[in-house]
């Protein structure tokens, strides 16, 4: 096996097939059904139409096609690079949900020696999967299969400790997780490419342009997410009001950063027309925007706001921020995931510390100790019992304020990025290992590299004008040999 | 700023930001949380898992996926104009929806001073966005996206004002919204169609057919159209049968018009060949036609005949009366929406006539006072106290008889259809003041205009022939120059 | 009427219309609502939200995406049958499920002398439709509509009575219709396409292939499968833990053969690079290798084993025994429908029989007699009732021990596939009389056949070689003619 070869016929089977028996292994060691899914515990007491799959579910399938379709088809915007970015998707998907199953359910999901399953878990490891996939958007084009493989590999550990970090121990307000899902991924992505830094790609690349078919592809994928959104944002969200208001927030963000994507698109083209590449990403940004407050009563018009604000930052980062931290930072970020979920993910931060600042009991009534769980009296303290009799099933939290609270949002933050980064160039390290299939930098964004790609009726008028090039200059020749003289040389 | 340039690089941002800055400030001012959304009132008798949203949400992302993703598919059939037809939809529809939130806040959601606001508000914007993309259909590729952002802002109101007349005044059957949507929808767009009546479109243009490719892209919407539309049809129905009902017979409707519209291809094409156009529109038409009566006990035969008849009226009107219509009545009605929502709307209308008059206590039961609500006896009348010993929620109603109702319908059917044309005419005067960025006749259904197009293979390819003609002619002059001779000029 | 014409004019139309006719009369004589669907049945018992129509219609929702939009797209990656591949799926499915409604509706859901309507009976009928669109895949590009049809109306009541003998008096287990739906489906297939053998297909055909574009919409429709593959395995399982088992199974299974589709696509390929086939086809085997034991007790890790072994024995199949089963037992199996649904369903029908063999109350607890309901004391059994005790709802059952059970599974694969085999046969037989407008051999695969396929600038620029050539040839002659002399004819 040649080291620097991109054929995947012997490393593409030899890493799968270890990592399955790897999965097989621990599945069949640690992984069993949870309390809503095994047969043995239900009982005369359990209502079958109580199973929790029944919430779980909708919003596990909705968030299944944000990955698989919305992911995929939103990646396929490259001339030549369809397959790529559509079926590196699902299969780079694929093996971070399997991966994450066991490194969350170890961290989350353990007790009595083993890993309990159910849909839930599924849910939580599709969101570990999208922070794959939006790392991904970094390297698109430039990373072979066996490249992303491993990076899924190394970055759902990484992931699953700062979950834990972040979640079980600063426990911190981030229900669409604009700090753990966005920023984590996008600052592990940029570690990745600043070590994968390919400096013949800023004189641009012949194949990185669309088409018209695949612009139109792309904001297909653009829609998947838009619509099923919603569904990301309140998954994990409290029941009820709070996941309510999750689903109105993040329909007003989009909504609002939609708008002002296509004013700000036209406003700063030369030509005053859009461009599909603000429609495809910067539409989405308010999403990310709402992420850190998304269930908090930051009230609509709030959230109208802060989609316009994230779409602001989205597209001057686009335009501005993208190009130099390419050339002058080693920064080559292809999906310029640093504007849709590194900028955006700041301004939600920061707009959740201020909700967080804000919220007080005379906004949320009681229910302030369901959503900020954190601020509700620690055990012992008699206020506990005081609130337990307004909302019967209040757990004990941790007394803390919101000014304490906002610190640890900051600390959270802090540590997100620092880990990510770090895991990054780490894993971009580990990437630029041997034997890993690693595109020249002529093939990248190239399907031919890695598929058997069928020979379009395009491709084959592509070589047309080869062709009458190839006439022209024959006929030219031969009326010049004909004459046997050189004046009419300019027809060359 | 030129009064008739098409540069969007002034004109959209403008207008955008000015419809959001009003957005803002009437949210901020109006607009507040409906108590299932609001955290301040629920407490320990509301149940988390009974919110309303969780009745609602999976109806609204069903009816999301319609809007965004199958109308946008639906609409990007032209050539040239996919572009246009996804992208346009997507903002159009994106305003439409927030403007909506507002306006029939006012007309249906206000109290206290304020707008209350839920995931139920969302279905009813959701409506109103369908009816602005509806009158769309019969200008695409004629209008530029502010004139379609203006058009949203008046269409909403007028609909708005409609709605309160038709559901809260007159208090008709209209489920699935066959005379308040399609009719509604189908008449304004005829009106500011007749306005933009642009001659030179009669003779046929260059960029009218269709690709390949998009006819596939179109037929896929149609599919998420035809797919969803039981959810479109049953959203605002009565739970339990009644809904049960409208999905059955939403479903055997579209697939009654499906098989017709295949026959009817076949039948009247000249070379016995089906033509896509058909099975993007005609199969739809079932979901309009089973629409005012679609909650209703009609039977499944029933639906599936009038499946039939408004798939007929409609492939009809395809072929015989639409270029009638566009020669005649300077009717241009891009995508037909007379037929498929307009004849289908009118059939609609007459099937849920037939259906009140027949619909009996017999048939029904006692719940013949909840489908048909304005039949429950008045307040203070006897027999109501009776009723609500069988139906224990049933309100009093309006005692009026099936005849009486039967009028009503008929009242609503005529003042939708005068007030939506007369406000389309209103608008599309309003549509043809400069300013608005409307395109020249050459660059109707021509992304070009508008976006930034890609250079793509396709196009690459188109400039060949260019390229070989003028070779030709250069070798053909420099043979002839050659000769000194004129004789060999039939080769040119 | 000429016999061999393909022109649909008459023949479609006369049939769908004949075929309407059947339905609607049948429709009026035999259907009526279900008591969800009734509204004279509600009365001040029944609570709305508790209507079975909110359990099943998000199942039949995703179901109508997989038949629909998922084998729609899935179907279109012939070069140039796209028009052909998604088009007759819609025709076949909306057929195949308004015939299905009656034929299962005889078997399964007649009493007082009426078939009873509700949405369980449509997700049954998106079953039987889903065999016939499986079928179908055998004879892709090979069949006119009219045929298809045809097919259809055949079919569906072979499988009817199918169904009825397997699971009205065989009573087994599979849950996800690896037997039932899969095995039958594939045989089916088989019987027809032998019958349809095309000797000069086996020498390839020049439409055979696929494009860039269709490659891309192909695999679009797998992950449409992927995604909602669950909805489709779990819709007819016992609510509660065995539904929420289902979804699980089935994530995985699929997940393990997506991964090794991928990794067995690079190793069997020549030249190290993936087949865009394997990813659109092979990805899916785990979703029906799961199917027999889906909802059983078989650990997260056997579902992944099973994708494991299902996704390998569909590749080797599609690599070697396909081309085997053309050239020389007279199958030609266009999309491999052998491989993805007749080697896996074998495969899953052993594992289900495995897992029934295993199945104790120590696993399952009481909930054993009702995964395995046949397993239930017979009535009139003391010991049925110390089990309803335990589980209050029990039924009686059959008091079948495993090993019996294991028979009856057996005994159901033999008569399956015996009664698919003979009845694809005798329907292929009726598909090769005259009038049916069955394509030449030469059309095969061909949109234009039966569609008015627009000229694309794809198909403009096709031309252009010939434009070259001509001209090219043009030029030669009017030189050596010039010349008088032959002597450069080294040009041509």
């Amino acid at each position: 096996m040649k080291k620097n070869s991109t054929s995947l016929r012997v490393r593409l089977p030899v890493l799968v097939f270890a990592l399955e028996v790897l999965v097989v292994v621990l599945y069949s060691v640690f992984v069993t059904y949870d309390d809503q899914t095994n047969a043995l515990l239900q009982n005369n007491k359990t209502q079958p139409l109580e199973n929790t799959v029944y919430q779980d579910y909708p919003f596990f399938a909705d968030i299944q096609v944000m990955i698989f379709i919305g992911f995929g088809c939103l990646l396929a915007f490259f001339r030549r690079y369809g397959f790529g970015g559509m079926v590196f998707n699902f299969l780079t998907a694929t093996f971070a949900i399997q991966w994450a199953i066991l490194v969350q359910g170890f961290f989350h999901f353990y007790y009595d020696g083993q890993i309990h399953l159910g849909v839930i878990n599924l849910i939580n490891a599709e969101f570990a999967c999208a922070v794959v996939l939006i790392s991904f958007g970094a390297v698109l084009g430039k990373t072979s299969p066996v490249q992303l493989l491993v990076m899924a590999l190394l970055e759902v550990p990484v992931f699953g400790v700062t979950e834990w970090i972040v979640v079980e121990h600063l426990k911190i307000n981030d229900a669409g997780g604009s700090i753990l899902i966005h920023l984590f991924a996008c600052y592990f992505g940029l570690g990745v490419t600043f070590i994968l830094y390919r400096p013949s790609l800023n004189e641009g690349h012949s194949k990185e342009g669309t088409t018209y078919q695949s612009d139109l592809l792309s904001v297909l994928g653009t829609l998947f997410l838009w619509v099923f959104w919603p569904s990301f944002n309140c998954a994990l969200t409290l029941r009820g009001d709070d996941q309510h208001r999750a689903i109105l927030h993040t329909f007003i963000g989009l909504s609002a950063s939609t708008l002002t994507a296509f004013a700000l698109s036209a406003l700063l083209s030369k030509n005053g027309k859009l461009s599909m590449a603000d429609v495809q990403n910067v539409t989405l940004a308010g999403g990310v925007t709402v992420g850190a407050s998304v269930d908090m009563m930051i009230s609509p018009a709030v959230a109208y706001v802060l989609g316009m604000l994230g779409c602001t930052a989205c597209m001057l980062g686009y335009k501005y921020l993208s190009p130099f931290l390419a050339r002058r930072l080693r920064l080559q970020d292809q999906c310029g995931i640093h504007n849709l979920h590194g900028l955006t993910g700041l301004i939600s931060t920061i707009a959740g510390i201020c909700a967080i600042l804000l919220a007080s009991e005379e906004t949320y009534g009681p229910s302030l100790y369901q959503t900020f769980s954190y601020r509700a009296p620690q055990q012992g303290d008699p206020q506990l019992g005081e609130l337990q009799k307004l909302i019967p099933g209040l757990e004990a939290g941790l007394g803390r304020t919101a000014k304490e609270q906002a610190l640890y949002q900051v600390v959270a933050l802090g540590s997100t990025i620092s880990i990510s980064a770090v895991g990054g160039v780490l894993t971009g390290l580990v990437l630029k290992l041997p034997y890993l299939a690693s595109p020249t930098d002529e093939f990248c964004f190239d399907d031919e590299l890695f598929f058997n790609v069928p020979l379009d009726e395009d491709q084959a008028s592509e070589s047309v004008p080869k062709l009458i090039t190839l006439m022209y200059l024959n006929v030219i020749t031969f009326t010049l040999k004909m004459k046997g003289n050189a004046q009419y040389s300019y027809l060359l």
